[in-house]
């Protein structure tokens, strides 16, 4: 119990141009106003949160490996790398904890190639479409289903 | 604004098996059940529901049809539907209404011909894999994202 | 000769939004207004016109099946079962009653998906992208080819 | 054991025109010589039927339903759903009731399109190519094997 | 206005063997017939006509470029130029002039790789299987819709 | 008639090993006590029976080619080779003996590799999925449908 | 039988090269030499010969037209647009005349483009791989086999 | 030199079935008769002949490797082996026997799946298309480029 | 050293349009500009320069061939023919000069088919999205990589 | 224990040719000489081998069924056959004796239809490309893992 | 204007062995030689010269985003990204600094993998083939067309 | 010689987690302990060996590069990036370092994806599915074949 109170929650590469970037398709909220509206969320629904980015796969790797002893769930926005990363996959297989995949944008309705996800075929549920919005409904569902 | 407050809730095909029907992917709550819940969080949050399920393609599309002047968003798990039906993708984006996509398992780590949706080309999101709580979400997207 | 006189005239799902759905692909006549022109003109040709609509495939198979005997050629805008009805495609192929198949857009410059037509397969031909005219294209091709 | 005795008989869309259509691809019986001659059979083994056809994805979803509790096996001639509807498929699995799949001409060494079946992925086997004796041995097979 | 009246109807490689050639696929008119009905319709519909073929893809290129100025809309039946010519396409979509897309035969039942049109993709729209009236069909819709 | 009599019966790689081979997918009868079932049921139906099995694709190409003069009808569960050999679907399509194809499992639910049958496309029929049944089935069709 | 006696022997682009050209591909001879040959050998058969070479597509389509009526058979090596030029296909079965294809190199074992020829599907046979001995045997194929 | 006289002659699956079988695609020769034929030109052409036919690749294979020290060429019509043997091209391009392929029918004509040749990627060229007479041209291009 | 002084500036069809045809795409500069531009940077390089273009496939195979003796490299903006043409690939390949591919536009972001290019394959390298810049970046490489 | 002392080792198609076969790809060694290291590293590792090679796919199968009894493991070099025998496989997955495969060369990195292996989906592992070291490997694979 | 003096040069990984790797591809110079003579052309046209090498792709994203407040054009080597790194493109598109993508060998005729850029699709241009000369190029296009 | 008495032993993203992670598809022993049993089998060999894991792509492709000089080979279990890194098989071609790729688990069995290596393309050999023996299998092979 105790465990599913800390939640990991990861953002991948370019996430942290988040508010500057493509306004059009990713909104307008930088990752830091993001993060403030997730951990107001977090507060209210009692749960503590790890909040991280990087543009490096092998970083993401390992955060993903340390989540298996302190986290009791893991959010995650994989960016780019859902894409094409077998490693972060295997990570999220190899470690059991559950796993929420969320992207601010609909990568349905995208490019073919952003179409296939390498995270959803080993995470709990796949989130994506609704902007800031995702993350909070991300953050509900590792509350409520993990 | 008035319109934002009604949400139609569309079922697709063997929904209405739900609790009875391959528990260890469906879950064991029934469609009613489901519609409880939905149901109080909509009092929760303040909109109204209108809940259906219909095992017919050209009722659902039908259905769609109508919400155009009534709802202010659509809530849809349209189940086998989803991977073969344009006549409902046509639908929704005939009428404009912002749509949100919900299913009860993870479409994604399933049959192949189970990852490409034909509604998520026109809808606003997608949520995928939590049970009953893709409801939840789903409502909760629709009241917050439309 | 007498049976010539007779066409049926069928519209597939969602084309009873016409004029509001869609425009700048669809045009802005509603399906009303195309049947009176397609009217005036089965005057003017010295035919009969049954001009129906449905969003169901199942009772669009059943009037196609009805055509058999009372129809001299069947004008069909199957709209997205196109791409997507064997059943319709089967049907049409049982009956003998030779079929126009017709689309108010240019199909072929539109989404992949709607590049493949099941109909086409078994139609006396196809005409696509004119608009309302495709309507009254297909009515002429009906009473001069069949 | 009482279960075992009742057998739902479904066939799909166009059917209803066997005899007449395309007699040099599935034969010159109608469906109701075909009924006949299933049901004389029938009653050599021992088994009670219940014959249906439908044009409509929709009620052919709900007949498999209702199978759940009333049949021990139904056998079913899907035609051009065959191939295209996931939700016939998904019915059939949700119900648990053993289901052998028929077809009248051999799909197998007919247009590529038709060597798929999204049936036979849950059906216990499939029988296909032998005209109306198809009918007669999937009996057979629901009886010996289901 | 006065551009309008005046149409270029292009016939690609082989159509001068019409009426000789496969008769059962193309019909038995020859291009020269074609051309006189084509042209009686033209004087009813009060328009001018140019009408030529070849074999060569860059002759065909330089007509269409030549349309630029002089005609209010192109009717061509490119032939097998339809499957292989981007060179051809490219030259419509360069001069803007309004191209509508004809085939004597219905190409969307013949061989696969008839199925796909590079002129398509620039047309206003194809007509295809009806044999002449393909051409006064095109004739019409170059009046009407250009 | 009197060549009808006489049907051959041809079973294809590792059947010999049946009863003791992967019974979860196969079944536990050894391929003897299946041709006792058989030969049974022959005796009822009034027709004599010749039953083989070979490892050896030259062989089965060989036995195929002697049913010529003397066999109404093959009976033939083709195993592996069903999906490799194409030079016993020449043999087949060349000696005009009629053919039923059969197997045990119902290929069309197993690997994807499976799914295709070179010997499908000159059978008369093909009946997958029904254990020792399927033989059965297959020898009253050779005896029905030949 | 006279109009057996007049063969067409047809060159496609880049083969007024030869000799020069990537000698360890299509051999030392220039296409004079390969005619001498050519003639020589036409002379022991008896039958006339035509021997024409272009780079331009359309004017190989132009010539096979003309074939028609005066020669009985057509040896024709189509290099590059053996690949491509479906004007070239129709062309051959447009005029009805019997066509052999032929090739100074393997092209089947070459890239992977080369494997497949439009002119093979309407022709009566194809020989690739001899050097100048390609158009000797297609020659012979000539008066022997059309 | 001595090598070049002696030809190894091989003929794959089903061709001893030649005259009786589907003679409209094979001709009506059988293949005694078509041996009598290229023993007749090879006398003509002053090399001696081994003829021979199996229906087993194993033992096509091991004829192909005993050509090695013996046969200065080999011709070979692989029949339905040309598609699926592997075994009997590594065998050709061990063995090192410059080796022509030959087949009656045009290959690149047919099914899609007659098409590929495992054999061309190792032969010197290939010829089909000319029923009997094939093996009188794979005989000359023996003599004459091997 | 001579020959190289000498290069050949080829344009392919449809590029005698530039300057009027979808100058967002293409610029504004026409073709006489262009040449302008090329002739100026040629003249400070201290090269020679033939500036063609044509919209016949088989010209410009032509051209290329005539390059062999007389131009030290081609710089080449193949256009629509960069696609389709296999014959332009055989000439290059062919004669042996030094050529360098040239395109306006990123053929690699626009429409799939545009993205696969014939004439790379044989290409010393390509030049593609810079404008009229493509043309003189073309000519520099020319100079120093041929 | 006693069963593991014995161990099968299966040679494919051709390797009866080894050492003087394309010794670039496959080495020098003759097979016999690969046997005598194999059977010197079974006598260190102190197991018994069975040694054998045909060019039969039947053959290989039948010696495969009969290791079940006899053999604690299998070493198979399936040369051309592991790319096409789907009887091979069912063999192995039937006798259920742990079955290690292995190449002399490096089947990855050659054509591109020797990447796919039937075997492997079968086997406890692959070794390719190391020579005849490929067979001592696996022979120790055996020993240590099976 | 200021801002665009400063050009970002990115090499992706393995291009710091430049020289010792593969010259018979790659070309003899060190990336540091490049450097100077890049420097050198830079100095000539005016700009300044930002040079970097990495071997991480994270590393790599980060530079890019970098690049959007100081850099007016970014030239950038991908290597081995070009074809996998969506992260890269990502980090390209969200920075919006013109990007000019440069390969020394022609990726186009090397490996099917290569042929694709998930770079191009958000670069200005492309230039590949021409050795150290793809830089000095490069920089020339980011100077004159950024 | 004295280069061929070190090897590097490099292992990819999440081999940390080796003996936590999966045991059913991985093994229970630790990295350490393999490390351990690796260590003692070099010694056995008198071979020096460095094992490093990493979870960077970036880090592995720089280790590959630090070969060159002082590895005579490289074991490389690459884990996910087998699947996905070119920029590790640039650089195995690119130091020229002999390499051997080795797997725990025989990926050739396991999910479509991982069938493919771009490592093994540049390998010595591949040797998969043994576990931690393959790690010994793969240091005498790279002592053996090096």
């Amino acid at each position: 119990m105790e465990k599913k109170k800390k939640i990991l929650l990861l953002n991948g590469p370019n996430l942290n141009l988040l508010g500057t970037r493509q306004p059009e398709i990713y909104g307008k909220l930088t990752l830091v106003q993001i993060e403030k509206q997730v951990r107001a969320l977090a507060k209210d629904l009692g749960v503590e949160i790890d909040f991280r980015q990087s543009n490096s796969e092998g970083e993401l790797v390992t955060w993903i490996q340390q989540a298996a002893r302190t986290f009791g769930a893991i959010v995650i926005n994989p960016a780019a790398y859902t894409h094409t990363s077998l490693a972060m996959r295997d990570a999220i297989s190899a470690v059991g904890v559950p796993t929420i995949e969320i992207h601010i944008s609909n990568i349905h309705k995208r490019e073919q190639f952003r179409h296939h996800s390498f995270i959803a075929e080993v995470a709990v549920g796949q989130i994506a479409g609704f902007g800031v919005e995702s993350y909070l409904l991300g953050l509900r569902a590792a509350v409520n289903c993990c």
